[in-house]
């Protein structure tokens, strides 16, 4: 195929930006991907899987390097990429584009407008591919990894078009599926379907660990909580960097579920009949209309 | 092989009902499985599948014709045992077994001790299969359902050692593996493992249908969401009876998971990294050793 940019740098050689990397690799749709990691094994086995062209550790001298239509993607922990975005001021303002596939996007758009010029912002296109694995690091690379995903794309009212428009068109290569929302939508959507999750999912497992009969809990464990432990097997780091990027967000979920179980509690407390039910039967109800969403676009 | 029992009972011809039935006519573990249910088209379909070899529908005509030995086993929803116990007084006289499949063993034994006599009471094995699918009816029917899952048996002290032997021997024949505790052990371990997943997960989807953006949070859903769903799809009737008999247990579970929320909740809102990760990294270390003891048994 025809490229859509002549470099793309990747920052970050970890799942996420390996799997950017190799299936915009394997497709032509890029000229030249340099990886940029600080670690000397990663950059090496990157160029061994044949993710990138070369590596590089230090990021000012590859930005200087860059021009107009270049793209930068940004794949760090989200709590690294303010920083990152920062450095790339000069290079923005030559018109390279810089996105990210950060989880959370509301603390990286506000870091973007404190330290970045007027004339860097429009070149900043966020994102966020709703896309992951239990595994990770660059030996997890798979050029699959984003096929029939969602990515969703949250420009300013400042970005410019033909930027959005190839970060776009570079997901696309990938298998994924484009969706646009605005940076809050997107951080009160992924608070609800992902962050409340995850927050659950470890406050179980750590609640019950702590139990004197923990041994027999786990021993005795069925399916249902076989799917918890699974979640709360994520990566602690990247999970407490989210829950502090979107706290707010992530806040007032949890308040609402504590709402909801509280309400529960008081209907088993009271045996009423009537109250569970419903609850559980408007919970199946929508679980029902999930998965005729679900068929549309594996997720 | 040599057969267990002559005659065998099975009371409820559902998903648990008919892979118990299936699995021990399949293997010739018993002479006769007889089957009871409500609906004609249940028995009708349980004949044709070969999982009893008659039906009956009126259960005191079934039970006249039982001597000692035969076994019957009650799979109905768990607020439906404690009267089917209590029809069994005089069979369980005449040295019949009765055992049932009951997810929550408490409010049985309760029952069971209220109605029963004491010459009655030994034959009564209580147990409690960790096995299960989202399927249901007699159409799931399934002979290995059990196979290397486990059964807890919850023995009371007035309980039969034969009678006990019987119905450990008919479930190792079904695969499973037999393991034994008390009422109380049991009640407290599955509201834990089992029965607070549940409440949660329909308390998440519950909440989350109830939001504005609903119809965004389940398009954009992602992985570990997907997991919560399919728990929330569970049967309501089923997990409501096993809420109100197993409630005090489950409220506990409950209290000490909402405790743990606020605590996490507190934690992000005063940005406390170092309890947040704290919090997160138990939870790994117990999703690591649950995974070393799933491997031994599949549940």
């Amino acid at each position: 195929m025809e490229a859509i940019c002549h470099r793309l740098v990747v920052i970050g050689l970890g799942l996420i930006g390996s799997s950017f990397a190799k299936a915009l690799k394997d497709a032509g749709a890029v000229e030249q991907v340099i990886g940029i990691s600080r670690s000397e094994i990663t950059v090496r086995r990157a160029i061994e899987l044949q993710i990138i062209d070369k590596g590089e550790y230090d990021l000012a001298t590859v930005l200087n390097d860059l021009v107009a239509g270049d793209v930068v993607m940004i794949a760090t922990p989200t709590l690294a990429v303010p920083e990152i975005i920062a450095q790339c001021e000069s290079a923005l303002c030559r018109g390279v584009i810089v996105t990210d596939g950060a989880s959370v996007k509301g603390s990286i758009e506000l870091a973007a407008r404190q330290r970045l010029t007027a004339e860097a912002l429009p070149q900043l296109v966020l994102g966020h591919p709703i896309a992951g694995s239990e595994k990770s690091g660059v030996e997890a690379v798979n050029p699959g990894l984003y096929r029939d995903h969602r990515v969703i794309l949250t420009p300013l009212v400042e970005t410019n078009d033909d930027a959005l428009s190839i970060v776009a068109s570079l997901w696309r290569v990938c298998g994924a599926t484009i969706n646009e929302m605005t940076v809050r939508e997107h951080d009160r959507v992924l608070a609800a379907t992902s962050h409340l999750p995850h927050v659950l999912a470890f406050a179980l497992v750590d609640a019950l660990a702590q139990q004197q009969e923990s041994q027999d809990i786990f021993k005795f464990a069925a399916g249902g909580f076989k799917d918890f432990t699974r979640i709360a097997g994520s990566d602690p780091v990247m999970w407490h960097d989210i829950f502090i990027a979107n706290s707010e967000a992530v806040l007032e979920r949890m308040s609402q579920l504590q709402a909801q179980l509280e309400t529960l509690r008081e209907a088993i407390l009271q045996q009423d009949s009537e109250a569970i039910l419903a609850s559980f039967v408007r919970a199946n109800e929508a679980r029902d209309y999930f998965l005729t969403q679900y068929k549309n676009v594996e997720a």
